[in-house]
């Protein structure tokens, strides 16, 4: 059951699908407070063993208790533990106490704090700065029940097509057509299996979006084309701002259009990013989106089927103000004689010159033709072009799916895309981080996601790269990506580049099984990665396991993400068998009893978990998705009883597949064997 | 058998003892690279199983292997994964493979590099910048002998008074004794016990060393000494810059001495530091040690018994040629019109004023009457203070052990004084960092230390306090210190405080076995914190165990460093006793048998856990060290054979105590109980 709750004037967010009436009656459950600055707290105690799940893509454990967050869209970079944003705002919490079971979703596109257990371990007090939100409350029997309700009132997970499930090589200056080729060559060389490349920034002219260089990438098309033959598929990386370049299309139309936010003076405001000064598209404008989006067709003309989104929350480097600002407070400084407090100042004055708040002060969108300042609705924008983005790819070609991505966004952009789980380090805390951040994006409907494996800020070590792609086998999302001047990251630069591709061919076994598996629930409005008390909500083990997840129908998942490590402990909330791969075709099938247990995983091994009567499908393998063969397989798993497997499979590409004609029943037949091949 | 090899000309740096022959021969095991600059590498293929212990202050796991890590002390405010360098640098290693065990020690002031494992997983690749060192090589039979041969060779590690093993609040911003008056009584009203508190900058007139505040201090004498009629100390901070202020006399003795490090041409160098522009004294000449360290006299004179020293790396937050050089680059950036590069370097400019590599080579020692540049011999500039204060401590008095503790340090520095973990954050990563450390630093010399429990910068919350102090329980400094503007620390600030208070009685409870175990590893030349392979050498889990701890004879920690965790995970290599403390009069006694284990753990609950036929001794505990009865013990332990447990008492403050006759031998009859009372 929902109920929604109207505060103030709520600004339209496209967060909702389902239409609700406002209750009548008072907010049930939260004490209600009123701050005088416009801003509202609710409040609600909080039980001594209440979990907390939600907040998508945000810093910590699966179980958000003990820290103070806050709901605003950042381009940090630096996610450590003490940071309270990241690039999306996803205002969806459940509570779980054996208490209490509640969902409760802030459909708020501005600011909002979350102390959930932060100044006393025992209140949750969450506060809407603007003080204008729907409120929604979500009861339902079960914690499945009420992320399935949720989803059925914010709409249906993003679909990507089938190839975007392969793996993915990236890096930040791969600059040319040759380039790519030699990469993809020396995957293809070494066997290392591979279905699409991202193109960072460096191809374009000057950073702008939408150009292309024409002496690296001379024929675009013709290259894609050449590369498809090659099952690969290129991936443009498409920016937020439009630089300020007359005869530069996009800002010639954009002007012409009058689709770019404005200052208060009714100028264009503009900031700087990575081409320069930048105009920005005001997404809000159903107009601009349009405009937006017709702008990606001459890269999908050349044949280019997946794009990213990148700096939308938006991202601001510098504005003109703020440098002058900077500079005025550098002369003052420098004039009174500096001291400590005063040099520490100056490092803040430098570097708060990007993404500062003054900047999000100082420009208007239009909503139903009234401006209302950026910061009132900050955290919609990059949601904004995703949704642009979405719409023209519908446009452009409405039988066929895209792949998009994005670094940005907002609860409803769910519907219109992807996104990476922003720019993390090569850290191993980064790597639990991506683990634990899985399920609360999934219960937020962020289904096609993925952490940049290895990590893209900081060294990678051969060991953490390994790592990561072990997590990565699992993840919808699989790009391994790095920034420019880091250590070179594809996995064929290191000594143990054979077991990272031993690693990437499990993933390619598992390739049809994991779609399958994603597919439906996506159609169903599940997850595909749960934290535990999803399936125990009685086993307090299970409830409070943080380094865990369910997968798909009867899996779990237990990556090892600690440097040195032999192994780890796993906690097994029923009697699974575990799959320990150190490839694709060599593995250990191990069945394992109900409790506690350590696994020992050398470097080159990770497990896979399957309950009892489920079973995890491995195909042939192959280099590309598109080479799978996903007719033939070996099935592992305990059967004991007899039951069924759904197997979906469809054409990879369709807009409105059907759940049910796409599924395959294959019957499991107890026998004593762990696994068997099939044919279907 | 330790063996010295003497490369190029290597400067002073009091480190060893034990002078040895330098070897004839080339040096084993290693190849041996010059580099054409002047540097030095040595290197060492590593075995798949190779663990490496050491580095002493480091980030990372136990085990540091997979890394890139240098010696040079440094003033980092971050300690993050990535972070190379910490406030010491601690140039010992040991290998321990299936096929080796090797000590590596390189006595060198300056920069070193250890990538141990990360360019390549199976190189240790090691450089000495200056290609001027004497490399140690220690082989034994054990780990265990190795630390000792290594302690041997470098001396015994330094003796605190054995009040400093009480409970000790800090924070930084304590301005006056009405101030410090409140934040005890807090304490003793709630019989939370307290046997110091640390007095932070704030106490000093202008931030000015060996100056107290006479408004806020009128007579500090007669308050140090009300207060220990409370069992009371006050612990002042020293810093390493001498503000430049003609009639502030540490500054004109200094200049009176000509006591300060020199720029080239032949004037002090100085920099700024809290006070404002500084001299830094040169802590390598003899006689300026012994006026420094007599300038501890008057805070002495006053009653004072312990001091931590701090900003020795030395930390400079500017010069006025560093501003100069950073207001010429934003000029230069500033005409030339910014964008996004420009604006980064900005950026990096002002934040690189401090600690800048340039202002390390402006200023000069004389070692041997000789101008040395600081950069050659940067890392013993805090070993050199601590130095010069113990020496000072000697002169004063005698006959009794006063508190030292520094933030910088270097091998050697282990015989005068102690240091705390350097200045953390809030955040649970810091608290396993924290306990990693441990044996790293005990294997290196440094016996007396602990962590700022709580964490030093960011914002605490009550379970990570709660956490962080139960680790506290078994360290040896136990200090909850915490940053100006955080959020207040002390205990006595929480909803769950009498938690808190029950975790510090168990520290109280157990003081005196601790004090005996502390005092017999110090007199013995071993460690109080040890990783598991020093016990189990041959069980593969144990070696490679990173978040358990072997303390003293027989026992084991294993604290929980997980947010709204409900218990961990526990190796045991051997069946050992688990003590669940709640409070010193509240514990579980659980017999549990070798293997791996899932505890529960509750907030309120952390696990000692004891071998058979070993003991742990509680005494009745009390609210201060000073009150407790070490002649009455509640002895836990199983006790299966007739043993003995040898306590350690002294007067706690002897310079050179005799360890076997303050040994009193405990019989440890077997019976049947868990625990049973005893006198001694």
């Amino acid at each position: 059951m929902i109920c929604r709750y109207s505060f103030g004037t709520p600004l339209p967010t496209d967060a909702v699908v389902r239409k609700l009436p406002a209750e009548t009656g008072a907010l049930p459950f939260f004490g209600l407070q009123e701050n005088g600055d416009g801003s509202l707290t609710f409040s609600l105690s909080l039980h001594p063993e209440e979990v907390i799940f939600g907040l998508g893509q945000m810093v910590r454990g699966i179980d958000k208790r003990g820290h103070r967050y806050e709901s605003w869209n950042s381009d940090v970079f630096n996610h450590t533990e003490s940071v309270s944003s990241l690039y999306g705002s996803h205002n969806f919490v459940v509570f779980f106490s054996p208490e209490r079971l509640l969902g409760l979703y802030l459909d708020d596109p501005g600011r909002v704090v979350w102390d959930l257990g932060y100044e006393h371990r025992d209140q949750a007090v969450i506060t809407s700065l603007s003080g204008n939100l729907d409120v929604y409350l979500i009861r339902e029997n079960t914690l499945a029940g009420i992320a399935k309700a949720f989803r059925q009132l914010t709409g249906r997970s993003y679909l990507p097509p089938r190839w975007a499930f392969g793996y993915i090589q990236s890096r930040w200056g791969y600059a040319s057509e040759e380039e790519l080729r030699s990469v993809i060559s020396a995957h293809r060389e070494r066997h290392i299996p591979l279905d699409a490349v991202c193109m960072d920034i460096d191809y374009m002219v000057d950073f702008k979006n939408f150009t292309w260089k024409p002496d690296a990438f001379p024929d675009l098309k013709q290259f894609q084309q050449k590369l498809k033959e090659d099952h690969i598929r290129l991936v443009p990386i498409i920016d937020a701002g439009i630089k300020v370049e007359e005869g530069y299309g996009p800002y010639d139309s954009g002007e012409a259009g009058d689709c770019f936010c404005k200052k208060e003076d009714g100028s264009n405001f503009v900031a700087a990013v990575w081409p320069g000064r930048c105009c920005f598209p005001d997404f809000l404008r159903e107009d601009v989106r349009r405009w937006f989006g017709d702008l990606y067709r001459p890269l999908l003309e050349a044949g280019i089927e997946g794009f990213w989104n990148d700096m939308n929350e938006p991202a601001l480097f510098y504005s003109d103000e703020g440098v002058a600002d900077a500079f005025a407070a550098a002369d003052r400084i420098r004039s009174g004689g500096v001291d400590y407090e005063t040099t520490w100042w100056l490092k803040d004055v430098f570097s708060g010159i990007a993404n500062n708040m003054d900047d999000y002060r100082r420009f208007y969108h239009l909503v139903d033709g009234k401006p209302v300042r950026h910061d009132l609705v900050h955290n919609l924008y990059g949601a904004g072009m995703t949704r642009a983005t979405a719409e023209g790819f519908r446009r452009f070609d409405p039988d066929h799916r895209l792949l998009l991505f994005s670094r940005s966004s907002f609860i409803g952009a769910h519907r219109n895309g992807g996104i990476w789980q922003g720019d993390n380090f090569s850290w191993w805390s980064h790597l639990k981080m991506a683990l634990q951040m899985l399920p609360n994006l999934n219960l937020c409907g962020f289904l096609f996601t993925g952490c940049d494996l290895g990590g893209f800020g900081c060294n990678v070590t051969e060991d953490l790269l390994e790592r990561f792609l072990q997590l990565g086998v699992f993840t919808p999302l699989m790009r391994n990506h790095s920034a420019l001047h880091t250590r070179d990251q594809e996995i064929y630069r290191f000594d143990t580049w054979e077991l990272m591709r031993d690693t990437v061919s499990v993933r390619y076994a598992l390739l049809p099984w994991l779609y399958s598996e994603f597919m439906k629930a996506a159609l169903r409005d599940e997850m595909l990665f749960r934290p535990l008390a999803f399936e125990y909500p009685d086993d307090k083990r299970a409830v409070h396991t943080q380094d865990q997840l369910l997968l798909g129908d009867g899996c779990m998942i237990a990556p090892v993400y600690e440097q040195n490590a032999s192994g780890r402990f796993v906690y097994l909330p029923e009697d699974m068998l575990m799959i320990r791969f150190r490839s694709a075709h060599d593995y250990d099938l191990v069945p394992m009893e109900k409790g506690s247990h350590w696994i020992d995983l050398s470097l080159a091994e990770f497990p896979l978990f399957v309950k009892k009567n489920r079973a995890v499908f491995l195909c042939p393998g192959g280099e590309s998705s598109e080479l799978l063969d996903d007719t033939r397989f070996t099935v592992i798993g305990q059967l004991e009883i007899p039951g069924t497997y759904d197997l979906y499979r469809d054409d990879g590409t369709s807009v409105s597949p059907d759940l049910e004609s796409n599924l395959t029943h294959i019957r499991l037949v107890p026998d004593n064997a762990l696994k068997r091949e099939i044919q279907c």
